[in-house]
Formats: C-alpha cells, sequence, structure tokens
C-alpha cells in the first residue's frame, strides 16, 4: 500500500475529536478505499488538558498552531478552528502557502477569503477542500463540481440552517412562540448561547455564497447576499402559513439575473405543504440544485454536528489521498466571473406581508390605500381576531404575483407610520 | 487548453440524442470545469438514417458498432445500447480490453458483468464509469464512493424504479387500479411496451446490486436479491396502506446481515406519511445512505429521462478528462468481498399481509389460525365490506413487530387452501 496521507488537525473542538473518532473508527475501511491510509500525525488547539473523549497521545502535540504548517512530516492541514480571520485564517495561509493542502469545515472563512485561498492554493498546486463548509455531512459541494458539472445551473435553493429549521419546525409542531423555541434550543445544545449568526440568516449566507459561486463560477460575493432571519417570525405566521396550505422554512436562492449579474438572498420563505423542503423538520439541511440537463437534484441530510462534519472533511481528505482534489471553484480562481449583485425589484413572486398594527379604526384603509398606490394587489387578507400580547393587532395578507419593486413602494409609503409597530415582515411565496 | 477527451458514442437512442444535445449546449463549460474540451469524434447506432434531431454529420459513422472501440482517436467509449450482454457487453469488452475508457448507463450490464468489466478497466488501468446506470441524473454512486466515502455504509435503501413509482403515486391520487394506470403510463412513455423489467422490480434490482456492491465493498450478486414488483399491489392495499398513515412504495434495500452475509431486497413497502420517501412522487428516484459518521444522506432527482441520464454520463465524462476517476467499485476489484446472501428470516419488522379469499364462513378462523401457529401476533385485521369484483373479498392484517421466518411459516400452513384465491401478498413496514 502506497505511504499515508499525513495531516495535521488545528481546532479539536467537537469536530476536531469527531474527525479523529472517525480516523480511528474507519480508517482500514479509508485506507482500502483510498488506496493509502490517513494518519493524523500532529494537533494543535487552545487548551492541552480539556478532555474530548479522545487519546490524544498518539499525535504530536503542537502548542502553537502555526507550527503544524511548517512540519516537513505534514502533507494536509485540517483547519478545524472557526471564525472569519484570526488563527484559522492564519493557518490557512500558511499551509497553502507553505505548499501544503488545506481541508476546512469553515464556512465564514471561506465566504470571506475564499477567492484568496482559492488563487493561493493554485499558485501553489496544492489541493483545498472545503466540502463540510456548507450542509454538515451532505456532499453538495461534490454534488455541484462533479456529480452536475455536466450542467448549467439555473437555481440553487435550500435550507442551510440547522438551527433555525429546527426552531421553525419545532414552532410549528408546538405552536410556541421564537424566543421560548430558541431558549429550548440553546439549552439542548442546538444553538448557540450567541444566536445571532444562525438566526439572523448569516450563517446560511456563508453557505450560500460558496455554493453559489461554485454553480455560476462565479467570484464568491458575501456581501451582495440580501439576508434577513427568522427572528422576527411568530407564532401567528407559522399558524397562518399552515392555514394557507404552507410551511415557514429559511430559504437561501441564488440564481442567475441579467446578464453579468447574480441574486443571492436568505429569507424565511413560505414553503408549499407538498415541496420537498416543507417535509424538512429539525436540525436537517437540504439542498436543490437545478441544472438544465439533470432538472432537479435534491440532497439531504444532518447539516452540522460532530460525525457528519467529520464525515465531509474525511470525504476531502479521501479525494485528495486518491489524487483526485480538483480545482477548488470547479474553474480556475482567474477564470471565476465577478458578477454584480443582481436588481431583485423586477423579480415577480407572490409575498406574504404582515403588520403589527395598533387596534385603532382606518388603519386597514391605510394599508389597503399603500398597496393600492404601491402597485399591489393581493389575493387574501387575514385580520387576526384575537389581539397578540400588549394588544397589538395582526394583519397578514398574501399578494398576486407581482414584482416585489411594488411591494417595496408600497411598504415606502407606509414608512413611519405611527400605525405600525413594528416593519412589515415580508416572505416570499415559493414554488 | 489541453487536449480534448475524445469520445465514441455507441447507440442513439433517446439518451445518446441527449448527450450530443448537452454536449452542444454545455460545451464551453464543460470545457472550463474540465480544463479541456469534451470531443465526440465518433458515433454509431442500428439505424443510420432515423431522426434524432441531432446533426449526426457532424460526427464519423460507424455501421459497426465494434469499430468504435478500434479507433486510434478514440479514447473513452461511451455505451448507451443497453441489455446485459450482446453487443452492449462486446462494446464495453472491446473498449477496455483495447485500452480505452468505458462509461455507460446500463444497469442490467453492470448488474451481471460489472466484477468482470471493472477486474479487465483495471488491468488495463483504465476508466469504468456507470453513474448513469443507478437512479438517472442524481449522482449517487459519487455520493457513496467519494461524497460518504469516510464511512463504514449500514444500509442503503430508496426509490429506484421511476415507473413503478409513477404509477404507484398515480393510483394513489386516483384511486384507480393497476392495470389501468400501467396503461396510461404506457401511453404517456412512463412504462415499455414490455413492462415487465419494472414492474417486477427487476430494473430496480440491478440498479440495488451495484449501490450494495459500493456501498459494501462486495463483489455484485444480482441473483442474491429477493425481488418482487407491484404488480399485485390494489387499489384496495393503497387505501388500506393510506387508512393506516402509510404510501405504498418500491423500495429496495441492502444491509449488512450476519458476518459475511449481504441483505439485498427490492419489494413494495409500506412508508409511513411523514417519511422522506413517501413524499417521493411521479418517476422520481430517492437513495437514502446511512454513514456511521455522515447519518442518513438523501439523494433525489429525476430517475430517467434523457436529460437527466446523459447529465451523468457527462458527471463521468468530466470526472475522466480531469483524471479523477477512481476505481469502479471504490476498491480494488481483487479486494472486494464475496458476501453470501443474508438469511431473512431472523430479520425483524412489521408487516402488512393481505389475502384474498372466498366469501364464504371459516376462513377468516383458517387464517387466524394459521397465524397463531406460526407464531404471527396481528396488531390489527382489516376486513373489507364490500367485495371485490368477482365476488372476491380482502381481508389485511398489519402484524406486530415479529420475525420473517414467522410470517412464512403461517403463510406455508396456508399453502394450497382452497379458501385462498390467490397467495398472499406481503409488504413490510418501513420506519
Amino acid at each position: 500500500m502506497a505511504e499515508p496521507l499525513r495531516i495535521a488537525l488545528a481546532g479539536l473542538g467537537t469536530v476536531g475529536a469527531g474527525l479523529i473518532r472517525l480516523v480511528e473508527a474507519n480508517g482500514e475501511l479509508i485506507a482500502r478505499r483510498a488506496g493509502r491510509p490517513i494518519e493524523i500525525v500532529a494537533v494543535s488547539a487552545r487548551d492541552r488538558n480539556k478532555d474530548r473523549g479522545v487519546n490524544l497521545s498518539l499525535y504530536t502535540w503542537e502548542d502553537d498552531m502555526t507550527a503544524l504548517a511548517a512540519r516537513p512530516d505534514v502533507d494536509v492541514v485540517v483547519e478545524l478552528v472557526g471564525g472569519a480571520d484570526g488563527p484559522a485564517l492564519t493557518t490557512a495561509r500558511n499551509a497553502l502557502g507553505g505548499g501544503k493542502g488545506l481541508v476546512t469545515a469553515n464556512k465564514a472563512m471561506i465566504a470571506h477569503h475564499g477567492l484568496e485561498l482559492a488563487q493561493l492554493a493554485e499558485a501553489k498546486q496544492v489541493p483545498l477542500g472545503f466540502e463540510a463548509a456548507v450542509a454538515g455531512g451532505i456532499p453538495v459541494i461534490k454534488g455541484l463540481r462533479e456529480g452536475a458539472a455536466g450542467n448549467r445551473i439555473e437555481r440553487i435553493f435550500g435550507i442551510l440552517n440547522g438551527t433555525c429549521n429546527y426552531i421553525l419546525s419545532t414552532m410549528e409542531q408546538s405552536g410556541r412562540d421564537f424566543g421560548e423555541v430558541l431558549a429550548e434550543a440553546q439549552a439542548l445544545g442546538y444553538a448557540e448561547s450567541d444566536p445571532t449568526f444562525d438566526i439572523e440568516g448569516i450563517d446560511a449566507a456563508h453557505k450560500l455564497a460558496i455554493l453559489a459561486a461554485l454553480a455560476f463560477g462565479a467570484r464568491i460575493d458575501f456581501p451582495a447576499v440580501d439576508v434577513s432571519g427568522i427572528s422576527r417570525v411568530r407564532a401567528a405566521d407559522i399558524a397562518q402559513a399552515e392555514a394557507l396550505g404552507y410551511r415557514i422554512r429559511l430559504i437561501g436562492t441564488a440564481e442567475a439575473g441579467e446578464p453579468g449579474t447574480l441574486f443571492q438572498r436568505v429569507q424565511p420563505c413560505l414553503v408549499p405543504l407538498h415541496h420537498p423542503l416543507a417535509a424538512v423538520e429539525g436540525p436537517t439541511n437540504a439542498v436543490v440544485a437545478e441544472g438544465n440537463f439533470a432538472g432537479r437534484l435534491l440532497f439531504q441530510g444532518a447539516g452540522a454536528g460532530d460525525g457528519p462534519t467529520a464525515s465531509a472533511v474525511a470525504a476531502d481528505l479521501i479525494d485528495i489521498a486518491r489524487g483526485h482534489a480538483g480545482t477548488p471553484f470547479s474553474v480556475p480562481a482567474a477564470e471565476l466571473d465577478a458578477l454584480a449583485r443582481a436588481d431583485a425589484g423586477h423579480r415577480t413572486n407572490r409575498a406574504y406581508i404582515r403588520f403589527v398594527v395598533a387596534d385603532r379604526p382606518g388603519v386597514l384603509a391605510e394599508i389597503a390605500a399603500a398597496m393600492r398606490d404601491g402597485g399591489v394587489s393581493i389575493e387574501s387578507l387575514i385580520q387576526q381576531g384575537r389581539p397578540e400580547e400588549g394588544g397589538e393587532v395582526l394583519i397578514a395578507m398574501v399578494t398576486h404575483e407581482g414584482r416585489e419593486e411594488n411591494v417595496a413602494q408600497a411598504l415606502a409609503l407606509l414608512e413611519g407610520s405611527d400605525s405600525l409597530a413594528e416593519p412589515p415582515l415580508v416572505m416570499r411565496l415559493i414554488g
């Protein structure tokens, strides 16, 4: 059997420990499949003495993470530290710059610095793998870069954040409100103590930007993602959606806009009950890619967790061991298109718009007039009978198919109105 | 840009014509992604003059299909003729034996001769790709061989035949009986004029045997698949299943049995309504792979058709163009385990058993006694009120969790009984 692929592990959180367990449990199988063993040579993390449930005495310990990339007995550095910058980025640059492969689960770093790292990897002719950065254990990077490589991708969309999906599907099943379910998710470890990145859609936007770059052969452009999260979704919205035959899911979507432009958005959406994404519950992720020959491909599985993420890291390592690591973003970094942010105003869809209003006469007339003046045609309107806590009343409506710019115009007319207790919540209907 | 990958196309049915259209439409994109163009050099089919909607004058025509493999200007032969043996197998052997790569969509040929062809490919050190042989455009071969390569696969199961799924989901939606829906599927082109391979589960079994070999590192063993089809499923069964909260799907399952054995079965099953496979409708395929680290991965998409199948062929060609074609069955053919057929008798599950009986006193007592004597515990029993056409009465039951051998014993006691108008139909409950 050929020489082992020797790896160094930067970061020993749950995923790092999971990778050690994976290599211990499945090492023999991997060696048969890859034609050579994968061997962990050295590890580094902040705290040497923390109990991680794995035997670290088998590996050389480096106090200084940056020393991993300098070791002559290492072929690939696996970066599992996290964070867009800081030690993760330093480790990544050191590894690639020093002519070693890099495998990472770090979506924030790839979303912000993926182009630079890809250029560095290509210049040094070393592999860069980030399967684990998107959708946990689901091989969706591979699915796009290789499985669907014969297709022009027309659209990619999906559920990219397990925390949000857990919260939304739990709200749906229990009828409870956002804050309560979030607190429970935090207690169960499904949400971080600071949940902002997840619930405000930023984590999903990181992943969407990576998928979009791959799918559309574009330079990664995270700042161009139009992002909103789920923190303003109320139990009443979920009940209304259900009454209309929909479920609410946080959906990331990327598709080509006018020539030279790319549309990227993360937003809670209403998904029809019979749609495959409506059936996705709990901390599961699911990605749909629409190819001009393959049609609609769905990839679904655990979106996070030590085992699934370690599985995706291992897939990248096995590709490298086999000598099959490809160009990071499918086409060479120098050939990636710089696409402008698409104008969303001309997009047409149906929208669910929910207002929180003062319980007094004339409010509905004011809203209806704004819709009329903005050119928004209302398909159905639901005024909730029972006021929410604090005496607020919810008014929800579904629009006919129309341009997003009309909705924006109508809502602009209501801006500053003291009839509204908070800004309206707009969610698009899918399918 | 590097030299093109030059291919010859054997067979110009819908998939062959689809591949020509794909290369024409997406050729430039593919060249950027693969780092070199894919160029169709020569083609061959039975009838040169048939209108296929593509311009064949661009390619050299060979009347003799076997001449394709002999052409010095060809790197890879794409076999799209079909059939386990005959010209397809000759073409495949000629190509690989002559030191050319082979890409095929031929599930029957791989199911029967996959081991021999893999050995030949490995001996000649040429690539052999069969992504298109399983589940149309869904990159599930790649998902198993590469995406989940870090996992021990514990089970693989799914919907592998689009024709059966179209028929079952249409029966479900329309309440019509099997024969009527089959005739409609034939008229629509979703079923062949001789539908035996599809409706009796043989096509699904071909695909299952291929997936099982890959997932379990086993020598492909199609004859060991326990196969039954959907032709005996009645509208009444679908209605009963629905009343119990289930849908009927033709499911292929493979999992490890006792050490050294492999369980492979294709059988209509009752799938709970909330299960992802219950939501799969029409001619869609879906495969679930359970890895010991990745957990449950679901791959879903169009299971057949010219575009999706051409997309899978293109994926194999792009891998080859990139120099990333791997070992056909992941581990070298010489290392594949020869696994025995697992004894299904010790498997435990709940079963739906449906009898067609004569409408006379004592029949139910006879069946109940056989169940008791076989050791089968009945959870619920449904005797249909209204007789079927011809005065037959249906009796359906769901058993408690129990061994399959007990069900077999009970049914053996009823064999030959003139109370039964046809052999009982047994379908397992999933999940």
